[in-house]
Parts: C-alpha cells; sequence; structure tokens
C-alpha cells in the first residue's frame, strides 16, 4: 500500500493516458446519443459497448488521478474494453461519429496498454 | 456541513429509501439487456430514460449511505427520474420486464419523494 | 421526450459547462489523493465534500453529454455540490491544491448556474 | 459479441455475485461514513482502498446485469480490489464496521473469484 508522503507524482505518460481515458469516456456518452437517434437492433449492440467502455475509462482515470494500486490492472482491462467499442463502431458503416468515437477508443487503448505494462 | 460525532443514524425510512433506489438500479440495469434485445427506434428513448435512472438511483444511494448533506436534493431528483423512467417502460406494450422495471421505479420515486420533504 | 431527429445541438454554453464539469471532477479526485496524504479528522469533512463534487459534476456531464432532459435540474445541484466542496476546499489554509480545487469548483458552479437558468 | 436472441440467462451462481457485490458496495459506502469518523492519517489509506473497492464491486454488479462479455475480467479485477479493501479494514482495530466491512469483501471476492473462474 501507497506510504504517506511517498505518492508517486503523476508522470507525463499517466497524465496522457488520464487526458486520453477522459477524451474516449466524453465521446463514448455523446455517441450514446447518435446511436439512440440511429435506432435499431444491430445498434443496441453497440449501445453496450458504448456503455463498457465509457464506465471501464472513467473509472480507469479517476484510479490513476487517485493514485489505486489497482491501476495497472485497470489499465490493461480498458485496453480491452476500449478495443471492443472500436470495433462495435467501426460496424455501423459511413457514420462520422462512430468513426471519430472509433479513434478515441483505440488511442486510449494504446495509452493504456502502455500504462498497464509500466511499473506504477 | 456535519460535524464529528454528530453523523447522523440511519433512520428507517432512509434505510427504506436506499433500499428502494438499489432495487431500482438493478432492474433498470437488467431491463437495459431486455431493451438492447428489443432493439427499436422507440425503444432508444425507454435506453435513455434508463440510464438517467440506473445511475441517479445509485448516486441518490450512494450519498444517502455517506450522509451527504446533498441526501435531499438528490432525492428530489431521483424521484423524477423514477417518474420517467416508469413512464418511458409503459410506453412499450406487453413485456414484463417493463411493467416489473416500472412498478420499481414508482416505489423507488415514493421513498424519494417521502425523505426530500423530510428534515436529514 | 426528446423526439428522434430533433435533438438539440451542443450549444457553445453547455460545451463550456461540461468542460468545466470535467475539469472540476478530474481536480477534484486528485485532490482526494493529496487529502488522503494530510489526513487528519478535519480533512475527512473535506473528503466527503471532495466525493460528492467528483460525483455531481461526472453525472453532470454525462446527462448533458446525452442530451439527458434531466440536465437543468442536474446543473442546478451541481452548482451546489461545487460551492460546498469549494468552502471546504477553502477551509484547509495554505495548501495550493486545496486552492486550485475551490478555483475549478467555483467555475464550475457558475457555468452550472448559467445552464440551471438556460431552456435546454 | 451476444447475438441477439441469445443472451445468457442470469445464472444462480451469478445472481450471488451480484448480490454480494452490491451488498459490500453498501458496506463499503456505509463504512467510509465512519472512517471519516474516525479520521487520522492511517485511516485515509482504509479510504482509498474503501473507494476503489465501492467503485470496483458496482460496476461489476452493473456488468453482470447488463451481460457484458467484460463482466469475467471484471470479476477478477473486482476480486482484487475486495482481498485489498478486507485487509485495509482490517488494519483497523477493534471496530466493528470495519469487521463487517472486511467480512463482505471477503464473500464478494469469494464469488467473483468462482465467476472469474467460470465460463460466462
Amino acid at each position: 500500500m501507497t506510504q504517506p508522503g511517498t505518492m508517486p507524482a503523476m508522470t507525463k505518460e499517466m497524465q496522457d493516458c488520464v487526458d486520453a481515458c477522459m477524451t474516449c469516456h466524453s465521446v463514448c456518452e455523446e455517441t450514446m446519443s447518435s446511436v439512440m437517434q440511429l435506432g435499431g437492433q444491430a445498434q443496441m449492440q453497440v449501445m453496450r459497448a458504448l456503455m463498457d467502455c465509457a464506465e471501464t475509462t472513467r473509472v480507469c482515470a479517476d484510479m490513476m488521478m487517485r493514485r489505486s494500486p489497482l491501476s495497472p490492472e485497470m489499465c490493461a482491462m480498458c485496453a480491452k474494453a476500449c478495443e471492443m467499442c472500436a470495433e462495435a463502431c467501426l460496424s455501423v458503416p459511413d457514420d462520422p461519429q462512430m468513426t471519430r468515437c472509433a479513434e478515441a477508443c483505440r488511442r486510449c487503448a494504446a495509452t493504456c496498454r502502455a500504462m498497464a505494462g509500466a511499473t506504477m
């Protein structure tokens, strides 16, 4: 457990990961509105992926900001949720919001994988 | 601000309200799965109401459990989210899960209104 | 209830409010770490205010991003949580992180009050 | 990705795990109030563990209720957060609320480990 007075500083890599998580979370929440407007059975599967990704990125960013010792595991899981969400978004053809969301997810997944591998 | 040593005990009314919020939250999360299976444009509107209600009931229960001074306001808002969700659920005809969800929402709304009016 | 095809666009004012909420949320989560390092009975009261504010700003931003019809009420409540948190932070003397947090809370409260008064 | 019409039913094991997560979440939120009353530097470390555990159990229960494909990973992570929280709670001597919280955490950890190992 982290001792008082020895809390690790927020490194640039961790800050980038927090930022990528927060951005991905925001884009997912906004994309839910687009998906709700599209409607349709297939979109409901996208909705599930967006909900998982929005929740996971938020918790991941919060844990890093609190310097939780669980951050590396959460980053690994978050990377997986982001990849699944990117894939789901790209299953909707020709939708700029979905493309934008997939890009934010991919970027977030990359930073999370890097953080999961690093010693935090 | 609540002073140390004077934290109000959890009254029976507050405990009932916490329980109703937690139950309503659970039913809303489960109902999302049903809605995702139904699919369709109209269901997306139900989805939005479920998401608002699931989030609001959770935060409301958590605030009461932490004895937050914001609990009364949150209860008032939660009652509103529950009523909107109940109405949205009842717009889906002949679906037992939707009926069950509307009932949980109505019960939660009633306990939240009572708590919002009480001095906490 | 918002109809398909008529989802209101994100206005500049709403985007500013979302940004202020997200920033305030982040600063609150980071400030929790500082408070945990300070320790002490009084800081526990600050902790409670930070938890309420971190949760309320997050839910508020998410609701605006999803264009929830509950956004105006949530903004009103969020403004209150932010003001309480700013006050709690300023009760800790001579701490730059606390000052920074109080400033983010005040800024967020101002944008939330504006959104609560506007027709969304 | 789960196909429409093939959503796996909630098994008794999964329902037990959801219940254990929800109970653990509630007890953690309540225990935060106790910790805030105790105050003190050491308790701040307990607070961090409670926050991680409260958040992880909630997300874990929600994912199972939504039949998220990420549930097994989340259960594995949740088991870890619960174990860390139980240990932190037991570091506070002679406190019945802490003992109660540690027990809820241990029970939750056991059901989560079982779910993480099962094919969901």
